[in-house]
This record gives C-alpha cells, sequence and structure tokens, in this order.
C-alpha cells in the first residue's frame, strides 16, 4: 500500500496533484449543464462532475462551482434567468462532452462547437441537449459560498424529469446502466457500469 | 420517453420518490466514514454516497448529512474529534458496507456488528476500515447548513492518503477500478466499473 502525506500533496506539481485529489473521493457524476442569458439570448453548455443529490422532499441537486471555472457563463446565465437544465452524459457522446470543458469565447454557444444538440421543450427556458437520455429541467434555488477554498455550491430545484421508459423501475429506481449514462472518474476518465445489486433497507439484526 | 412533472414527483410515495430523485442526479461515490466519540470511545462506521471532491489545493472534500439520518454519531463525533476517515467501499464487501446504514443503537460500534475490521493507523484518532483499498484521514474544517432541506455539508481536508500501488499511475490519476472501488445508484445499487477513455485537457479547437 502506498502512502501520500500531507506534506507531499502540498508538494506535488499541480496536474497530478489535481489528478490525485480529483480522483480519491471515489466515482462521479457525469452531466451537461444548460442555461441561456436572457439578456444575450445566447446558450451555454457545460460538463459537470459535481452534481450531486441534496434531497428528495423538495426534490433538490447541487453542484460546485469553481473560482478559476472557465465556464462563468453557466452562474451568470442560472442567477440572471432563474433556470438550467441536467443532462446526462451518455455514453455515445463522450469526446463531445469532454469538449463542452474548452474554454470557448462567450459570445460562442457550445452548441454549436461539439455537435451536440440544443433543444427547447414546451416554454422552459434553459436548452436541453437532445442526445441525453435522461433530462432534468431545473429552478435556481440558492447558493452557497465555501470561504475555505472560493468554491460555490449551487443548489436546484427538480421541476421535471425526462427519462427513458425501459430505465425506470416499479419501485421509482432509476437504472442509471440503462440509460446509457456514464461515471467520471477524476478529472477526465469516463466508466461505463455493471449493477451488482440492490439492498434492501438495512435494520439493525 | 417518459416525462415526470414536479406536480408527479410531489404527489408519489415517499419510497418511489426517494428512489427515483437520489438516482436521476447520476452515479454516486461508495464511502465508508469512520469517526470515534472522545469522550465514550465508542467508533462508529456509516456508509455515504455523498462524498465530494471540493478542491485540490488545498485538498478538501466535503459530505452531505441529512437532518432526518439516523447516523448522528457522525457529526458529533467530528465535531467533537476534529478527526474523520473516509474509506471506499470495497466490491468484496458490499453488503457489510450497507448493514452500516442500520440504525444501531448509539453504544453500538458498527464495526462490532458488521465483520468490517477497524483498524487504527500512526498516532490518527479516528478508525480506519481495513478491508477498503483506499482510505483517507481527514481534518474537519466547517460545515454549511443549506436552508433548503435542513442538510449540512460537512467540509473536510485530506490530510493523508492510503492507496494500491498498481492503482496510481505516473499523472496521479487512480484508477478506481483497479483498486476495486464501486459507485452507488440510487439509493441501494452498487454498480462496477469499466474505464472506457480518459480524454486530453479540452481547447477550443
Amino acid at each position: 500500500m502506498k502512502e501520500i502525506s500531507a506534506e507531499d500533496i502540498n508538494n506535488f506539481e499541480k496536474v497530478y496533484r489535481l489528478n490525485l485529489i480529483n480522483s480519491i473521493t471515489g466515482f462521479k457524476s457525469a452531466n451537461l449543464i444548460g442555461t441561456k442569458s436572457l439578456e444575450s439570448g445566447i446558450s451555454n453548455l457545460a460538463i459537470f462532475s459535481s452534481v450531486i443529490h441534496l434531497g428528495s422532499n423538495p426534490p433538490l441537486l447541487g453542484f460546485m462551482l469553481r473560482p478559476t471555472s472557465g465556464d462563468n457563463n453557466t452562474f451568470e446565465n442560472l442567477k440572471e434567468s432563474g433556470f438550467f437544465t441536467v443532462n446526462h452524459v451518455p455514453k455515445t457522446q463522450l469526446k463531445s462532452a469532454h469538449q463542452t470543458s474548452a474554454k470557448y469565447d462567450p459570445k460562442i454557444s457550445e452548441f454549436d462547437k461539439t455537435g451536440l444538440t440544443e433543444i427547447y421543450k414546451a416554454d422552459f427556458q434553459a436548452p436541453y441537449v437532445e442526445e441525453s437520455r435522461i433530462q432534468l429541467a431545473c429552478r435556481y434555488r440558492n447558493d452557497y459560498f465555501i470561504e475555505e477554498n472560493d468554491c460555490r455550491l449551487i443548489v436546484g430545484e427538480i421541476e421535471q424529469v425526462f427519462l427513458p421508459d425501459n430505465a425506470l423501475e416499479e419501485d421509482g429506481f432509476v437504472d442509471l446502466q440503462k440509460a446509457g449514462s456514464v461515471t467520471i472518474n477524476g478529472v477526465d476518465g469516463y466508466s461505463e457500469t455493471g449493477l451488482i445489486d440492490r439492498f434492501s433497507y438495512a435494520k439493525p439484526d
């Protein structure tokens, strides 16, 4: 077993530390967040590995914005409009999804550059990714500034869910493998999954 | 494609909503958090699917505590002692790991009830899980109360990392599949993974 100390971590070269610390907490979700500026009408799409479940009632999710994020459009747009979409990265579109992390000119929509298809549903303001098989319409609720490293936790409420019929089980469980969703390992590793088992509610004996 | 509205979500039966909303944000990390009460000396171990990467420099992670969590020992112990461990759920110990979510008497250590092995390293105060192949020593830094649903985001700093030599790549990337780590789908689904690809740093053209 290899042992890495706080001092080692501090002394690592930047990319090495980034790879290590981004991997070490375990697997992450893989989502594309879609927003649109009210003012300019320009849409924005960015990949996030930090979308998390926050609660079921009300249905809340969160994601982290880095201070150094090249994609500040996401935050600006969702604060301004109040809306965003969360779209699962599909196994068939890894390269295009990853490409949304490039630092494009804010006046350019990532939809135009990556080949992912921008669609709108009903009168929801933010764009969905057509290729994503799970799509969520979300409303901005709040954000929390994390003073330890100048990050920001965005809290959103899920207002609508689109998903493939065959991925939804009788008890509400969504089989993400059947939906073609992937998981992220570290900064840049994309993994497919295979469900081993589901366990029943644990009781003391 | 199936469409689920906010009203549908609100009207679902509790367990159905729990399964759906816990699945719908994507795959989650699978970790066991170990703590020990300074006062009573009783150790605590609980499974969490909410451990997330917060930043690399300083190396920070976070996890969410639910207001209704049966396991308040984790929060009490880490606030009191200032320390906790994060241990990846190994593929070989899913049942034991899941069993830590049962509501045991606070005077009982989950280590005694689940068969997972409690070990201590150097003079670090919190217990590690011997069966976990990736283990992190963490120091409590802060917590943020999320007023939208009375949850709490705990922020910890990684002080030491233990991992298998063969999972650590030359550039710092940790291959979680090689470490036998799993990912969580929803409340109770455990999945193994297969790395599809790693992509290089994305540039506009």
